[in-house]
């Protein structure tokens, strides 16, 4: 059963793979002035970040842009044109889809907004004609009111500020402006992407189609998604569990109440449709719900970097009494299991480790973080990984804690502590996040920015408080359970 | 009733008034060695911060500490003693009271761990002896295992890097590492403090004690405290509620759970209580309860800069259309209200903002915030605040969105993007909180942190997500009606 739906979504999702991989790409309605919106926020990336792709800046007016010829029309383009990404007013498009159609066009990117989401009947009806023509001409759209597609691997961006590096998470956003943020929140977190779509209004290509391509795409192993309405809840239903019979769905439902289902409308043109009808398409599908952009990052970051866990059993170690506690909570609060390390566990650690300061029956507050990394990272994290009662570790740390004159005394002493965190992190047997807590200071800031890039080559996820680290693995936890019960 | 209670209040709290004003300090414990714990822990701070008390390093052995004599005893020292900060082993301790009790002393911080807190029988009779020396003398004794004082008025601090002005927050803070980064963060986001007292095992001086004191100090308005476990319930409660006649108080309490419970224990030797019980003592009193230190500067900044709010509907007024669907989810989880604007209040709106790529029900997502910021700090917001469904606004914008192609062609537009949230915070007639969202990157930061100050001397608070600026007014509104209803 599995088996068959499995062919039948890989075959649709080869359909739209061409739209990552154009021959060449024509942007419509730039102009040779450097403030024009649709040549910085579309072209120019495009031509910064090296896409692989021929790239036809396009203008009735001619001129050009940054040094490239802008061509007149898609007549006028020499070979074929396989995608073009349209930010000519609404108005206009219409004669464009057509020159389109006429050029051979396999895929058209509207970025154009003015159509469905500003809710008059005539925006409507043109949408429907633009997509009337596309249909007719064999020409999928994404879009419109909508940034289209970052891929990496073929340099297709509408930011020069992505990641140039591709990675295994695949991202479907029906806003443009959720996308941008998502994306840049991930790459500043070490998340790197296969495909993002960027989809707005979805009047051709929408989440279904998008979710089942992604499913079947070999370079996506996570996909996280941001929608704020469907149109055939059915359908997506079904697809939804097809996809997460295959791989990991972080769904991030925007538009939940009134004000916010007034807005998706606005938006997307979207109907944000009940919360609770979501939760359970969500939860039945086996998908991951999250409620900001954050915590979509936060829980990506745990499927990256983490095996699939046995239980739901944590082991807290940091440095602080009063953060030990808080870090207690977090977990606790978050549904995780904190147990209490059995008397021979933590008499092994009382026995290096000096007893004022410091507790060890989990959470264990070791001074040895801060006055001996060596040893922490060889024995405390074995001693306590050891315990087959644990199934994770979370290090922790408030790096603001320590008093400014000892860090000015000690200058080395932020490096040491981090380097300490990484090296024990890299030894510890169990799986193992690294929370830093929150950076109140540039000096704390810099100090774990300097760092995070070996933290993400070793594959530590890196929380930026105890309650993202702790919500996150706890959610990853309670999607393994529920798949082993077969949701 | 309440008149009577406060003169009783007022008399105990002159009681401890002079811990906060010592003619002298001394700080047993200090040796000659750069790298002394004591030293740089608990004098440098004071020699560093200008303290206006005179300061007396002790150690048997003498010796001198950057240029400072290390007196002996305290009988060596000429003059009154007022207060002694302790650095030494907990065995030592008795012998060091009972010098204090002959010199005079007044008050004694008991930096030293090693008490109640590490559960054993010892410990926990040396807590009392030393206690007991302690009554006898007629010395308050703050601890053991606190780090005492931050008082920015007479000098008295922990830690060189925290604010040298004083403000009108209060706070008491059961654990030294979570009372540093409260300050910490507190001062980060402009907050700035009265007195902090870090009490730690709270031995003599306790929870209760303080808030009374804090209740009549007519230099605190509003009170934040983290505390993990209280010995007396029942005095508790009632002070609480009295204390919360005088000003608002926002309680953070750790120590939730079963692993949180076990770590107070160990921590600051408290029995954490229900959460239940805990609830509802801070329910019934009036009080505010948060869950985390953010969260307790969040609703802390919400109080020093909004004027007492007359209902919960709030206009979010930003630039995006993905970012306002989530802030108008943020709010309405927060529990306010995002009451869709009049027809009349949209059509003025539509009069001078393009209407493609904007919107206007509430949220009200307007490009003016990033093409025109002068008419938008004088029109938009205007004409939202002039209409009397409102009561409170958000200005948000998702910094990152912005493309970084964009940012690059206009060096000066995210500048401009701030001054004009400032400006228009300013001019708005209704109280109104800001958010820039997460920052993502070091240039973000650094464009927002440029211009903290002028917010703050501004008195506009800034939160870093719109769901902390949503949940902070949503407690704040919150208290406030509990207050009309006489809670």
């Amino acid at each position: 059963m599995i088996h068959s739906i499995g062919r039948q979504i890989a075959a649709k999702s080869q359909d739209i793979d061409y739209i990552f991989h154009p021959r060449s790409v024509a942007v419509a309605g730039v102009s040779n002035e450097q403030e024009n919106l649709v040549g910085f926020t579309l072209l120019k990336p495009l031509m910064d970040f090296g896409v692989v792709s021929k790239i036809y800046p396009l203008n009735p007016k001619g001129g050009e842009y940054e040094g490239l010829k802008i061509h007149h029309g898609l007549t006028e383009i020499p070979g074929p044109v396989d995608h073009v990404i349209v930010g000519i007013p609404a108005s206009l498009t219409p004669q464009l889809m057509r020159e389109c159609v006429a050029k051979g066009v396999k895929a058209v990117t509207l970025f154009t907004s003015g159509f469905s989401e500003i809710q008059s009947r005539d925006a409507k009806r043109l949408e429907d004609e633009v997509l009337e023509i596309a249909r007719q001409g064999g020409i999928r759209i994404l879009g419109p009111n909508c940034m289209g597609i970052y891929c990496p691997k073929t340099g297709l961006t509408f930011d020069t500020g992505f990641s140039k590096e591709s990675g295994p998470v695949g991202f479907i956003a029906q806003s443009g402006g959720n996308s941008i943020t998502g994306i840049k929140v991930a790459n500043a977190r070490g998340i790197h992407f296969s495909k993002v779509i960027s989809y707005g209004n979805a009047c051709d290509l929408n989440e279904c189609d998008l979710l089942e391509y992604l499913a079947h795409d070999p370079e996506t192993e996570i996909i996280i998604a941001y929608i704020e309405g469907v149109k055939d809840g059915r359908r997506f239903s079904r697809v939804l569990k097809e996809t997460v019979e295959t791989k990991p769905v972080i769904i991030f439902k925007g538009g939940l109440g009134e004000a916010g289902a007034r807005s998706t409308a606005s938006h997307t043109g979207s109907l944000a449709g009940s919360d609770i009808i979501w939760d359970g398409i969500i939860r039945q599908a086996g998908a991951i719900r999250v409620y900001s952009v954050d915590e979509m990052v936060d829980v990506a970051l745990a499927f990256l970097h983490m095996p699939a866990p046995k239980g739901r059993n944590i082991a807290v170690i940091g440095a602080g009494g009063g953060a030990s506690v808080l870090a207690a909570d977090d977990c606790e609060r978050a549904g995780l299991r904190v147990p209490p390390l059995p008397p021979e566990i933590q008499s092994k650690l009382t026995k290096f480790t000096p007893e004022v300061g410091s507790f060890f029956k989990n959470p264990v507050d070791s001074q040895w973080i801060v006055h001996n990394p060596e040893q922490f990272a060889d024995a405390t994290i074995k001693i306590v990984s050891d315990w087959e009662g644990i199934d994770f570790i979370i290090l922790h740390t408030a790096l603001e804690m320590f008093v400014t004159q000892y860090l000015d005394l000690k200058q080395t002493m932020l490096d040491e502590i981090i380097d300490g965190f990484l090296e024990s992190a890299q030894k510890s047997p169990k799986p193992t996040a690294v929370t830093f807590h929150p950076m109140v200071s540039e000096r704390l800031q810099q100090a774990v920015n300097s760092k995070q890039q070996d933290f993400f080559r070793a594959g530590i996820p890196v929380y930026p408080s105890l309650w993202s680290a702790a919500n996150a693995i706890a959610k990853f936890v309670q999607y393994h359970n529920s798949s082993r019960n077969g949701h």
